[in-house]
């Protein structure tokens, strides 16, 4: 589904499930970002006490993957409200903040690593 | 721009950034885990200590959005990092939450509160 | 209790129901930071969509101020025990910290107000 | 220090600081519980990307002991707002959140795990 849906299609769906229910009341931007932090949480959660060895073995993991992809969900869901409401276009948000990153971590003096220390 | 670019465009952007730079060993999945959760809390401190009225305005705040912006892309950069990792189709995942969350919150019993107390 | 507790006492007694369950091997640092982080989501979470006047009020809600006191001490429980693991005298820690914000943010420009903008 | 210092001088000291600069109608619960969050993800951020092996030597290393030591400190002094603001003793909640979690955790069961699967 990843190759058809657009963002703009995905905002649309998150737009009506919140204005059926007319919760928009409890959109505002700083509700939001709260929302955004506290799935960020609980996806992180899933993963918690368990060495990173382990967690990269759960892509074989039925149980755990389903809880991922949920919270993960969650946390998009919230992300495309606060586009939303703020009207942000995401896609060129994204492509922006990636060409600023070109910038910041030339791939000469970053290539295999994350930090010059 | 969300109205053209795919979900899977996205993930291919963010994939080539990362790949590039070889960093690829950093993301096993609880490490992306816990820079989504870093992320989402700068996000949140742009708002910090703001009243939510305040926030509210911020839409014709530029300087404002241009934070907000960033941050925003920022945390979603590591949620399709972490798709990509696990391999996880994006709309698909919404798309189910969201078909989950109808059946949670049914419209005659949720409108116009977030929660039933 | 706040008056005869010290931090040393607090401490011992999270290390004690650590150490009775043989978890100690789970302590380390980045878990722990990590588990603060989710703690924090979690007292966060009490307040979601709650208004900050409402929030206000909940010094008077028995049902509120238990939640909050429980998710407060996890956050707690989890710094004392990473003051443990990394042998961080925390009193002395707080009072530097103070000592540096006294500072940073002198009376006389942010009396009254959090930020200089 | 810890030995001497009780949790009531902590919450002295962070109080006094807060009044003297006007600061008391910032410290809403909502808004503090939003400051240990950010906090929290300071902390979480000196450990990012590195690996749970690394992180456990840097007891040992004063650059990173120094980063960890100021973000916990940050951490605690917005908790202890929060205890201030709501009236909370801490050193009550942290001891029956304990005898809560020996109930919810008998060593027999969970020695040596910290979870059961």
């Amino acid at each position: 589904m990843d190759s058809e849906a657009s963002i703009h299609d995905l905002k649309t769906y998150v737009r009506d499930f919140v204005t059926k229910r007319n919760w928009l009341k409890y959109h505002n931007p700083k509700d939001l970002a709260e929302a955004i932090c506290i799935e960020a949480a609980e996806l992180l959660q899933v993963f918690q006490w368990a060495t990173a060895e382990e967690a990269s073995s759960w892509k074989n993991v039925p149980s755990k993957m389903g809880r991922i992809r949920e919270e993960l969900a969650d946390v998009f869901i919230y992300c495309l409200s606060m586009a939303n409401v703020l009207e942000i276009d995401v896609s060129e948000a994204i492509l922006q903040k990636l060409s600023k990153n070109e910038v910041k971590y030339p791939v000469n003096k970053y290539f295999g690593r994350a930090r010059l220390e």
